[in-house]
């Protein structure tokens, strides 16, 4: 069945779902993005994820396509058009449609949406967890902005595939700052959780940010602070938060096991109650 | 008028050129490009831009759409079409269209070519100068592949333009390493050219090779090393190279006018030699 997808007003069948080359989304890479997840056919963490946009557009002077409130009607008719219990809804707005130029044109703002229908509840991930392997960090300096440049990333996620691994942990001057798509986190012995600081080096994720409520409602300490490889081989558990896989724990580091090379405690308790108290404010 | 575009096999009016949504140069900038400029009807450095193309590529593993033949002919029929005389032919090659993964989908690539008729030989930056800042280069750490990771230069030139100034130069670790969409070049006070020497931080320019080939043949001593804006505002000239702006002179640099603040006879020179040699060549 073909899916509905949203483009600049219109609700259209995937195959007619298409945008003008002139888009700067697609020229110039001049566009940011949000992925909100949703199960039971609700959204987890709508609020974050448009607050997150808006913070995006700003920073790059871009206008925004519509308000929040306009913006979550759309997300709630392509859940219904597409008959999404569980999956992810995938939005972009770009600068708009003008002929190419580095100059910002005065236009009004392009904006899409779909949906991907998949498990993010039940996934092998959370439980067999996930093996990374450490590469360098090229991307740009402003990875606080979502945008679409994700040539980088994509780069990672291959490299990763073909050492035999799922994902890469990117690191820069010999601190880890993030997954290829998701925040990264170290368990020490003493069971404090590390992940680094915000700044313009990582992404501030949304589930990042509600996972560490979630810990320090626990009463388990968090260390926001930069962390090496090499710590992360000594720590008792490693694991990943983003948006659609919620909290992924990692189980071997370049190779390396951590802990007993098992999901951790941590991990997955703070995967439960993610999902657990996500979905009691889904919407 | 309508333009006529080139879109995956098809010539059609600009107003129809569109592509998915689902397309990665959309989604994720998994995209590379090339432009080339036309004289007289006639491509200039066809040659180099096809091959630097295909290395672009090679480099991210994308699949070529077609021979460097096959894109001379398609380039041929954009001028025909377009009646273009002068002016430029932009190319983008993406992965394809496939759903949204981080993991390359084994698809066919897209091909887009569009042209845009402006004047390239009788510039006001040719005539006048063109004026620069310096700001900070927080572009990702593969610029020698041509991709349509574009935000950050197109940043940068919003901000020279706030600034009341032409374009960017970009500065890494203290040294310049090119300006927004071009290579950077000082002459020292004895008449020695220096450019910043080839690796991951910069495009390998056409116009650059072309420059320092001829620069050579006309007993110009160059030196391809890094250098910083301190000494470039204590140059006797300055100036930039690119496939659209051939070479451009700079007369101020943060406010700092360079030599007597007009266009300096190196510059006016090369950029002489360089059109004339070119059309010799142009195709």
């Amino acid at each position: 069945m073909s899916r509905t997808v949203y483009v600049n007003g219109d609700y259209l069948p995937e195959e007619d779902a298409k945008i003008s080359v002139f888009d700067r989304g697609f020229l110039m890479a001049d566009a940011v993005y949000e992925v909100t997840s949703v199960i039971d056919g609700k959204m987890l963490d709508f609020a974050g994820h448009a607050t997150r946009l808006m913070r995006s557009l700003g920073e790059i002077d871009m206008k925004a396509p519509c308000s929040i409130d306009e913006l979550e009607a759309i997300h709630r008719e392509m859940i219904k058009r597409n008959d999404l219990t569980e999956g992810l809804i995938y939005l972009q707005v770009t600068r708009g449609i003008a002929d190419r130029d580095f100059v910002y044109p005065d236009v009004e703002p392009s904006m899409v949406l779909f949906t991907q229908a998949k498990s993010v509840v039940n996934s092998l991930i959370a439980k067999h967890g996930m093996k990374v392997i450490s590469i360098p960090d090229i991307r740009w300096g402003r990875r606080d902005i979502k945008t679409v440049q994700l040539l980088a990333p994509s780069m990672g996620k291959m490299a990763a595939k073909a050492a035999g691994a799922d994902d890469a942990w990117l690191v820069e001057d010999g601190f880890v700052t993030e997954g290829t798509s998701n925040n990264a986190y170290i368990v020490k012995q003493d069971g404090t959780i590390v992940t680094r600081d915000l700044s313009h080096d990582i992404l501030s994720g949304i589930t990042r940010e509600a996972v560490l409520r979630f810990a320090a409602e626990a009463q388990i300490k968090v260390e926001e602070r930069p962390f090496t490889i090499e710590e992360a081989k000594q720590a008792k558990e490693a694991f990943v938060t983003s948006a659609t896989t919620f909290v992924g724990p990692v189980v071997e580091i370049d190779g390396v096991m951590i802990g007993d090379g098992k999901v951790g405690d941590t991990a997955r308790r703070l995967r439960e109650i993610y999902i657990s108290e996500s979905l009691k404010t889904a919407i």
